[in-house]
Formats: C-alpha cells, sequence, structure tokens
C-alpha cells in the first residue's frame, strides 16, 4: 500500500517543478511561475509598466529571453542556457559574436574555489552580457573562437506579481512575502514560495482573526513596487513574515523586524524556543530579502523573516548547487510547521480588560472552579485563569500571559475563552 | 540561673496555644483565635454578617462544629474530631449515620504517600461532609457498619476579622496581612500570626513614620471582606506585606508583589541581600495567599509576601504534620527579624531634595567635614553625604543612595539626619 | 643619528619642569605653573579676588611660602622645604619656634608603612601649621630642641585659574578639566596637564566641530569658581572629561559621568572597547577629582573622567613616590591617544535624518553602488550605508550606528557622508 502523500512531499515536488523557469525581476518566467502557483492558489496578478516611478525607483524594462549558448570552433554548444537558467547573467543584453577566448574570458564567471559549481549572477541596472559557468567548464575550454550568443530582449513592458487572500474576520493584516526573481535556485526562493502555498492553503480552513496577505513578488524591485501601489493599506499590516531559504537541512533562524520588540518577534521567539527546536534568532540588519523594504524606516513595519540557514549563510547559496537536492521534504514540513504555530499565536494573542479587577472573582460560582477537581490539567487550567485575571490590564496580552506564567499559549488561550464566556473579562 | 525567655520562644509558646483551636473561614474557631491574640494586643473585632455583598463574593453562611467522629461496631472512636481538627472535612455539612466502610470510603481523605499523615481538606463552597485521616487508620478499619456523626451547623452568622493599629506620624498605612482560617497547622499560619503579633509590639515601641496596621482575617473571603470595607482606605495603604509559613526550618522566600517594583519588593530584596540571609526571591504569581487579592489588578498595591519555605513547598504542607515541632523559635525569631529590618528600611526610606545643588556645599564650614577626621567609619560617613547630596534629585530616595553607594542605610540615613540638621536637604 | 622626540617624551619633559613647583589652591606656584603651560598654548589667566562668593563657597585667603624646615640644636636643616615642596603641610600658617621633639610631633605627619615616603598633606580650611617627612627621618630625630619656621604668608589675595579655547564650528562646549593645585606629585595631577596640553594641540589642527575649552584650576574651588563665573556658559557645555593620574602605567580608567547614559560616557565606552586596551569602566560616584562638581545634581553635566589608575587606588598615591619617574611617556603617550580617537568619536557623532525614509533609495542611480564592485571594504562601506539610512529617524546618531552594526565607527561617519553628498540624509 502506498504511503500517503505528505505535505512535505508535496511542497517538495512543487519546487521541482518550479525549479527550472528563468525568473528574473521582471519577465515570462515570473508569469509561468505565478501560473503553476495559482493552480495552487487563486491569485491576483499585477503587471505594473516599465517607466512607473516607485517610491526612490523606477520599474526597468522587462527581459526575456530565448536562447543562449557559446559553442567552440566545432558547433558544439560547450556553456547552453537550455541546460540551466544559471549559465546566462541575470539581464544580459543580446549578443551574437565570434570572438577568441581570451575575449571572452571578461564576461565569464565562475567559482575557482567550487570548480564543479555554475555561479548565479546579474546585471540589473548596468548593461552587460556574460555567461557563469563551472571553473572546471572553462578550464576545458582551448583556446581558439568562440561564438556567443544570447537571444535575449530588454524592451518596455511589465513587472509582474501576485497576491493570495484569506480574508480574516478583522481587515488588519498579515503579510507573508516571498521573492519570486531567482532563476535555478531551490531554496532561494522556490522553498519559500512552495510553504508561503502551504501555509495560505492551511489558513483558510481555519477562518482566521486576521486578513492574511500573500505577497510572490521580485524582490526589492517587487516589494518597493507592492509599497508604492499600497500606501493606503500599509496602515493596516499589523505584522508580516518574509519567507526565504525556506528548506534547506539547516536549523531555523528568526531574524527580528526592525523594531526587535514587535509582536511578530515575540510570537517568533516563543513559538520557537517552547517548539524546544534548536534554532537561532537574530537582531535585524539592513541587509537580507525584502524586510529590508518592508522595514525602512519610513514603514518601519513589524516584519521579520524566517529561514533556515539565512541569507547568504551556506556555501551552495547563489550557485548550481542549490538544487531540489539541496531542499528536503522534512525541512520544508518543518518550516510550515513553525508558520502555523506561530501563525496560531499571533492569530489569537489578544489583550482583555478583567471586568472584576477588584479582589479574584468567585470563579466557583460561574463552573469554573468546582467543576476542575484535582487533575493536574485541571489546575492547570484554574492558574491560567488566575493569570488572565491578573494580567488583563489592557497592557498585557495572553501572549504575555503565557510568557509570565510559563504556561502553554493554549492553556492561556483555553482560559481568556472560558472567562470570556462567563463575561470576566472583555477584548 | 534559668536563660531569659526569648522571642523565638515566647512565639513558639503562642503557636503551641492557639494551634488546637479548630478553625475556619467563620466560626467561633476564629473567634477564639482573636481572643488569645487580643492577650497580646489590643485588637479591633469585626463580625460581617452572612449574606453581606463583598467584592465579587457575598460572605457565607457561619459554620461551627462540636464534635465528630467515626465509630466501629464496638462504639469505638477511630477517628475522633476531639484528638485533632483536621480530622473532619472543612464547612461539613452534619450527619449522623451508619453505613457499610463502603460507602463511608467516598467520604474518607488519605495520603497514600504519607500513610501516617492525616490530611487536611474543606469544601467551603460545595456542600459535602467528610473525614481526613491516615491512611494507616484506615488500612486497619475492618469491613462491616460504622457509625459516622459530624455534630456541624451552617446557618447564618458573622464572617470575623480583626485589626490592630500602631499610629504613625503619617496616615499613610502599611498593612501586614496573617490568615487565621486554617485549623491545626503551626506554620501555615499560626506562626505568621505570631510573628505579626510580635512584630505589631515591637513597632509600638518604635513611634514609627507610617501607620501599621495588622489584619488577621480568614483567606480569601476575609482579605475581599477587608478590601471591600476598607474602599477609601486602600488608596492610603502604601505597603504590606502578607505574612505566612513563618516558622519552619527553611530559607526565607520574598515573593514581590504584581508590580514588582514597588519599594516594599525593593526594601526586602535589600534587606536580604545585605542581611547575607540565605533567601530566595520571587516573580509574583496570582496563585498562593492573599496577596492575590491584594494584588488584583484594580488594586495592584504593593503587597508582598514573606514566608520561610513557600507556599506548598514542603511535603508537611496541609497535613498533620505541619505541627508545633515542625516550627521552631529560631526560625520564627529570624523571621521576626527581617520583618523588623525592612520595616525600619521601609520607614526611614525618604526622598530629600538637595537644596544647595550647585557644585558640593561646603561640609566643613558647618561642622559636617572637619570634625570627621580620617576615622574609617568618619569617612564612610562623609561619603554618605556626598551620595546623599549627589542623589538628592527628588528622583532618589536613601535606598537607592544605599543600593548605589554600597554603603550600609543606616550610615546613608544618619548623613541624611546630619544634612537635614544643617538645612542642606529638604524632605 | 638622534631618534624624533615622541609627543610622549615631550610631555614627559613638561611634567619634569612642572614637578618641583610648589602649587596650592592658591598662590604663585599655580602661576608659575600657569607660565608654563603658557609657553604651549596661549592661556586665559583669571585672578579671583579672595572673599567672592563661590557657589556655596567663598575665594580664600592666597597662600605663599619662601621656606620652611625644621633644624636641630646644631642648626642642621633636618627637614627642608628646599628639597620638597611635600615637606611642608599644605596651607601652613607662619611660624618661628624652638621646642622639644616631645612638642613638634603633633605637628608632624609621616607614613609608618611606607617609612622612605614623605606623605602629601593639607589644611585649607583649618588653620594650622605642620611637616610632613619620611618616617625613618622622624626615627633618627634624637630627643632635643629643634628650631621650626615657616615662612609663609595667608592674606588677601587672588585664586588663580586658566582657560585656553580651541574654537569650533559651533559655540557648543566640550570641556577639558584640569587640577593644578597639587604640589610636587607628578601623576597627581602634572600628567593629566600635560595630555591636556597636547591635545589642545592636537584639536587645533583640526578645526573640530565643537569648541574645546580647557580649563587648569585648583581642585575643588577652582572648579567651583568656574562654574559661579560661566553659569551661562555652563548650558552650551555638552560633554566634558576630567583628566587626572594620566601618566601611571596602570590600564586606563573612564568613570563615567552622575547621568550614566551621557554621550561622552558612550563615546568613551565604544572608544575603549573598540581600541582593544585593557580598561576598566565605573560608574559614578561622588568622590574622586573636579567630576564631583561638574556632575553635582545641578549642573548634572555630560563630564566624565579618564585617568589611568583611579583616584587613591595606587599606593604611591599622594606621596613622594608619585614622581617623575612614576610615569612614563608610553603611557601618557596612551591617554592621549584615547583621548585623540573618543575626540574625534564624539565630535563626529551626529544624528541624521533618512530623507527617503519609504524603501531603500536607489544607491546604485547615484552612484553609490555600482562603483563599489565586490571589494570588501566596499561592501563594508555599502552595508554602512544601508545601516545609516536604516537607523538615521532623527533618534539614532553614527555612534548609534557603529555599535548596532558592528562596523568601524570611521567607515559608518564615511558612509554618512556619501549619503550626506547624494543628498539622501540630513543632518
Amino acid at each position: 500500500m502506498a504511503p500517503m502523500t505528505t505535505a512535505g512531499e508535496e511542497m517538495h515536488a512543487l519546487v521541482k517543478r518550479l525549479y527550472p523557469i528563468c525568473r528574473s525581476i521582471t519577465g515570462d518566467g515570473v508569469r509561468a511561475t505565478l501560473d503553476i502557483v495559482g493552480e495552487y492558489l487563486p491569485l491576483r496578478v499585477h503587471e505594473v509598466p516599465t517607466g512607473t516611478r516607485v517610491l526612490d525607483w523606477t520599474v526597468p524594462q522587462e527581459w526575456n529571453i530565448r536562447d543562449a549558448y557559446i559553442a567552440d570552433s566545432a558547433g558544439r554548444r560547450v556553456v547552453d542556457f537550455a541546460a540551466s537558467s544559471l549559465h546566462v547573467l541575470g539581464y544580459s543584453v543580446p549578443v551574437a559574436a565570434t570572438m577568441p577566448l581570451a575575449e571572452l574570458r571578461a564576461h565569464l564567471h565562475t567559482l575557482p574555489d567550487q570548480p564543479t559549481w555554475v555561479p548565479y549572477r546579474t546585471s540589473y541596472y548596468t548593461p552587460q552580457w556574460g555567461f557563469c559557468l563551472a571553473q572546471e567548464t572553462l578550464d576545458a575550454m582551448p583556446d581558439g573562437e568562440y561564438e556567443v550568443r544570447i537571444d535575449s530582449t530588454l524592451a518596455d513592458g511589465h513587472l509582474t506579481y501576485a497576491e493570495h487572500v484569506v480574508p480574516g474576520q478583522v481587515t488588519d493584516e498579515v503579510i507573508v512575502s516571498c521573492h519570486v526573481c531567482h532563476p535555478s535556485l531551490a531554496n532561494d526562493n522556490m522553498a519559500g514560495v512552495a510553504v508561503a502555498v502551504f501555509l495560505a492553503r492551511e489558513l483558510a480552513q481555519r477562518s482566521p482573526h486576521y486578513t492574511y496577505r500573500f505577497v510572490f513578488a521580485p524582490g526589492t524591485i517587487g516589494a518597493i513596487t507592492w509599497l508604492a501601489r499600497n500606501a493606503e493599506r500599509v496602515e493596516r499590516v499589523k505584522h508580516g513574515l518574509v519567507l526565504a531559504c525556506a528548506g534547506d537541512r539547516g536549523q531555523l533562524t528568526y531574524k527580528q523586524s526592525r523594531r526587535g520588540d514587535a509582536e511578530i518577534d515575540r510570537v517568533l521567539r516563543y513559538v520557537l524556543r517552547a517548539s524546544g527546536r534548536p534554532h537561532e534568532v537574530r537582531e535585524f540588519t539592513p541587509y537580507g530579502y525584502d524586510e529590508r523594504q518592508y522595514c525602512s524606516p519610513g514603514f518601519d513595519l513589524g516584519v521579520g523573516s524566517l529561514t533556515r540557514t539565512p541569507y547568504a549563510g551556506y556555501p551552495e547559496y547563489h550557485t548550481s548547487a542549490d538544487d531540489p537536492d539541496f531542499v528536503s521534504p522534512e525541512a520544508m514540513a518543518d518550516t510550515l510547521a513553525v508558520c502555523r504555530e506561530a501563525f496560531a499565536v499571533l492569530d489569537r494573542d489578544r489583550r482583555y480588560v478583567n471586568l472584576s479587577p477588584y479582589g479574584e472573582p468567585q470563579l466557583g460560582r460561574r463552573g469554573l472552579y468546582d467543576s476542575l477537581g484535582g487533575r493536574s490539567d485541571a489546575k492547570e487550567a484554574q492558574l491560567a485563569m488566575l493569570w488572565v485575571l491578573s494580567l488583563s490590564d489592557g497592557g498585557h496580552g495572553l501572549l504575555d500571559v503565557a510568557e509570565r506564567s510559563g504556561l502553554p499559549f493554549d492553556t492561556v488561550a483555553a482560559a481568556a475563552d472560558a472567562l470570556h464566556g462567563a463575561g470576566l473579562i472583555k477584548a
């Protein structure tokens, strides 16, 4: 009997499907990626014309590529875009020429320390062309003439990004943002996209408190475009998470928002610690993924970043070694689980006001005490009620109660439900 | 020659005298207890009628008991209230019946893990009857018929509590609160009562700054009743201490107020640390003794709790093993000493304002310097004056000075007296 | 070929030259000292008449001394002021008498534990006369009659202090204050004077942001006099440093201002830590040097104190063993270097406001990114720009950026210059 397909395996299958596509900050690769994501989630796709001013930036020309190669004098393709989208410098201008290896070298990028890996390189804002290849490939290329061809276009067009919204009970929003601009790299960031997709599907089952907005956009310019076009919505974004590098086998890393004490920061710290997972919590730095934009001082949103091994922290980073084997179903399932746990806490965290704050209210009279007998979970439930009553002064939420009391968040939330049901606290 | 009777021995004698009485949250046991306390201290006794609304609670019916036993078929009392007030479930409704052991068992409470100890159990707000006995007693009871009799009454009456006031120079108050509702348990809380009694007598010798109010009341409902009847006075309660478990041989434990940085918290932390005693300082939790009520968020008073081994922290807790041998004269004397030291600091702590804050005032001209020569205690006195001058900016008190300077509080207070005498600072 | 004279050696030479002079809180010794300092730096010398009220104090009579000795019955001087200015109790009233040793002893001060050292003693405000001598000298004095003579005058005159100002781009001031009232003691404080002199000369080369005011004044009464006469200027004193004990071979010690988090405190902590020097940072205490006056609660200036081994922390303190050999050129050069580094940071620390705070500004378009390639110093420069942009919200300065980012202050300052040049931030 075949085992049931797990979410981890389904996410890994999605990564493998998305992996080969040649993505960039604009172009048909992003569209093809969003088409596949759209099979899993209804998406609203936005197309923003070249030249549009977005904050301090301008939407660039759209880049598309059909073919690219370096062929030797025998016409044999020694470097071929068809084999890997990494082989072409991102945003390469077109070229069709024949030149000696000596001249070609200025356009070739390798990793001498990792001679079998192909690096990932781009030149978005300075017109150039180039190829990325393994050092051992280069070493094997004899001197002589080579044909180089990049069949790309750089022309007015659009920048493409997409949103999926899980409606909540309130219009306050939580954003989950993933960059979709990297070509054939698995961990960075198709794994993040896959986890976001499955997270969105789970959230939809829950009828959440907050409205959750998933943003799939090219890095930097895409997040800037989203921010520029959502000036009013930004007021409603209370929390957020940038998901990246979500599938490698390393431990989880949470990078705090610029504020450092935003609720998302406290929730992630709490959930990671309470879960017993090995993990690291890092201070904000203005480098990394799109938290750079969401946390820029004018916005200063409560947006953190969850990764496994963080930005640039593994040798395979931005190389052909970041392939589907580099990410695992188990790791993606684990990242998804932490997101699920964190958003469960975030979604349920609330500040209450004790309506009977003078002395303890008589719980027994309301059936909140007697019924509990002496079982240890019942004692914990009763203690949780006393803690919620004690801290519900308008200045503390349920997460504060869980942290101060050492009781599980779920126990605290259940106590709040019971007290709310008895009319002893109000939200 | 007989040794002088020490305070520790006198307190222990008081515990022994109070120990046998069957106390509960209402009834003649509380009155008998307060009668004895009244031989040591003038008390104002309050009687609050059944049915009185007190905050969220209602004063219950008064419970009194005259006799109770389980007799075997030969008429021999195998469990007898006359031997220990613990044998009857507190607030037991009356019963007079004969029943087989199998039926009786549902009404019997034992401690299987401590087969020679009798547990302490109550059922204040759910009408029940029951007996508490040693597991070994139960094990020795053959099957067969037993006569059970509890000659108790549960009827409209009063809740009784008492106050003793040591008048101070100001009407701001410090409350010291002890629960008096537990039957034959020595550490919990006749030791606390005894320490409070001797503390009150000492304070009366001192002409203190604050007015000290000692409250002897049943736990929970008594403190709630006091709070309900003293709504205006609560404004004047600046500090407080709940005294409990004051006589066991364990180290001292101070449980901070809900505020955590109330002056009483700082004083107890300072005094315990400065004294070199092994001790523990704990964060507030909404469980324990009547600090639960005083620190409920509507009142949020600066009331901490001083115990030796804390609430439920020793195996003898709420059993017949908490008897007069479990508490020692030395431990009670030590608890009393810490209270004495803490209230000396609390009573003397004051914020002053430096009236000559620009540069140092010339101490020599005022006889505060030259006279001090080079003796080390004189140097310390002079340094204390400089510290008091430096920190007397309206935002720091003498305890702050002692903590920041590392100088003994008494030295700091003497320096403040000297500076105040010279007109250099004002309160 | 002779080695170039270093600043350390020049400072040491200055200490040796100043060392023999008999200084006190008033008198010609201070004037002679300032005359020599005036050869290095233009000074403005102030003379404040006896009897002038200064804050809570009054300028005392001026003390001058020409000769003093104890001669034995053979007329041989066994203690001679000409050998060391320490031999006379500071502010001794004149005396000319013959008396037996037994009577003389009450006027003699020695250090029994250090029998070869002469102590330093004064009696500014209580009229007395006395001699300080080595215990071994006293031990060798046979009983018998001695001639004692102190040819001093205590008369209306002036208190003398001096200032040197290095003008800055703003009128906000940094004060550097040294006491000049101690007679023949090298570390305490001719070394401090020497470091201040060379620091002032270096600052003048730099066209600093702040105006730097160097105050050379007698301890306590001198600082009090300066404060009394500069009530309006005090508003402009933003930072300050008391320099003392600047030349011994011990590690550096920074004593924080009373505020503890003044910018000078943060700067010194940062510079000492970043420099890797062994050092100690101490909390403020209201004892020590003239930080006592600058930090008195009415002024509460951001003035710390930099020493090597601190106040009274070495056996040679206030004895004849604090001679020019006790201080070293290397130690003074090191103290000077830390002052230079600290004032470079203090002078450059500034809060900026990011003028493009919504998202990151496009650095590449402004030539702040592309030009940087992949060199590691270029990456650091770019990262520094992102940090400055991120934290330039009006609430953080460049020192904050250096501390938070871990980047060198100079790199951060250069990034701010580049961003300011591009119009992306304003001061």
